[in-house]
């Protein structure tokens, strides 16, 4: 990739769409939040992503290349069709086409979290590395796999679902409707839901994270979880210790069959318990194989928010400089 | 690959070793099986090895272009060292090199699953697909990885031991010091073991499968186990439908992640219980992810017990032809 080449990359969320100018270097020269309007369909959206290219390029010294959006979503690449987003309640919908045509630049879709995977290998964590996972903990979880230098795509272009490996085949149900997930353990919408029913059997053991939440159960969220139990709230150390042996579970599990040179963990529940971490690199040194770990580096992702965008734009930078 | 060529493929194991002499197009021409003599050390089973190679070449009209060793062990491919084979009691053996002095013909070492998996790719179950996932479940379960058409090594050479996947965080210990891994719950010799302690709970109800074991509980495996099972006996049964579970629940897993185009099953115990095969395939068809099943096949291991033989033999045939 060129310095002094641009482009524009996009990560469109269900409630938000972050958009920024990246230049060949990964670094994020300006950029604009929007709300996602998902009520309007997906010409309102496009409506929106397009005006806000037009007004990123206002005085802007370097011409973008090309557009990269990252959806939240399964992903036809080669057609640049959004198949299935379940946020944006998206069914077939020809994204790449459609705002290629609003905005006069070419358009590379993909996935929102392969393309937060792909900012991290080429820009962040995972910078000059061949062999690596990046495991993105949020709401929901997932990754990205590299291997040998190449993104994994798969057959239908669905690898790096890692939220949805079985890491406790009699455990919970998850959203997917199998048990034990790693996802329906240690997903921000688990850990939350766990603690809630925690709270519902011991009140008086979550009183410090129900404070927090203002006294209802139900507003209960992960960062609430994670900052009692970084006060010392019993109830929420024990769902965040249980989130850790999960997160090992898993990370263990994709360590030992994929022998990554770098385990990068990213996303809202690791940024909101960093620690994790650490209990994570503990339980994968001491679990997983010898042979699988010797290598191996376990890393905080460092792009934070802009993975989307980064990667998204260099998806773009990739395909059209 | 040109027919015309041939190599030698050989599968060392801790107790037999096959020896082929295998075509361009992965046909074995001719064959031979030893003894390993392990206790003699790595000097005796070379000695072996190399009087094995001259009978296989007597006579042979193609000359092969060099020899592919599959090793039960951790090896260092580029230097052709086996670095720790626990079977054999080897640890950092130089097999590559002592083999080529003893035969004067260029040698490749891999590890043995990745060898048969490399055959099943190239010449059996997985010929023509770039996107495939091999499982191998025999006393042990490994596996080999391809994805956009290369064979994955990881970081240091071990991708693919997935056997070592935790499937059930709180279950059985392994081999290998952790709770729940799929070889601990479906590996021949845990179907093994959880088959003798439930034999020592309900006698009774093993009745069947104690026969077969000439009465010994210590006599039953894993292939005494699918045979009560086909003939009717409980016990037996409910030991053979949790192995299904748990290989369902890491097939899951691995198709989730990974996306192959085929999930490719093979190694003793699903040869001894080819019905696993119907199992699994249901319950990931079931339980995966749509977009990571939509264009999955499941499928028998072809090449048996030739695979090793085989892949080894297509490794030298790709790095010396």
């Amino acid at each position: 990739m060129v310095s002094g080449t641009c482009a524009i990359g996009i990560d469109l969320g269900g409630t938000k769409t972050a958009i920024g100018l990246v230049d060949g270097n990964g670094a994020v020269m300006r950029s604009l939040r929007r709300e996602t309007n998902s009520g309007g369909g997906p010409s309102a959206v496009m409506d929106m992503i397009a005006g806000a290219v037009r007004e990123l390029r206002k005085g802007a010294e370097l011409n973008p290349v090309g557009i990269g959006v990252g959806v939240a979503g399964q992903i036809d690449a080669a057609r640049g069709v959004v198949r299935f987003a379940p946020n944006l309640e998206w069914r077939n919908v020809s994204l790449g086409s459609a705002l290629k045509e609003a905005t006069g630049l070419p358009v590379a879709v993909t996935n929102d979290v392969r393309a937060a995977a792909l900012g991290e290998w080429l820009f962040g964590a995972g910078k000059d590395c061949d062999d690596l996972l990046c495991v993105f903990v949020g709401t929901g979880i997932g990754g990205g796999i590299v291997a040998a230098g190449r993104m994994l795509g798969g057959c239908s272009n669905s690898a790096g679902e890692i939220g949805h490996i079985t890491v406790d085949m009699k455990g919970p149900l998850c959203h997917c409707g199998k048990r034990g997930c790693l996802e329906a353990l240690a997903g921000g919408w688990a850990i939350a839901q766990r603690a809630q029913d925690a709270l519902i059997l011991d009140p008086a053991g979550g009183a410090g994270l129900l404070g927090l939440a203002g006294g209802r159960v139900g507003n209960v969220t992960a960062r609430l979880v994670a900052e009692a139990a970084h006060a010392g709230n019993s109830l929420a150390m024990k769902v965040m210790e249980e989130v850790a042996e999960a997160l090992t579970a898993g990370a263990v599990s994709l360590v030992n069959a994929l022998n990554p040179c770098r385990l990068i963990l990213g996303g809202g529940v690791i940024q909101g318990a960093p620690e994790l971490i650490g209990r994570i690199e503990e339980g994968v040194r001491y679990h997983a194989l010898a042979a699988a770990t010797e290598s191996l580096k376990i890393m905080a992702a460092s792009l934070g928010g802009d993975a989307g965008v980064v990667g998204a734009a260099s998806l773009a930078l990739q395909a059209f400089s």
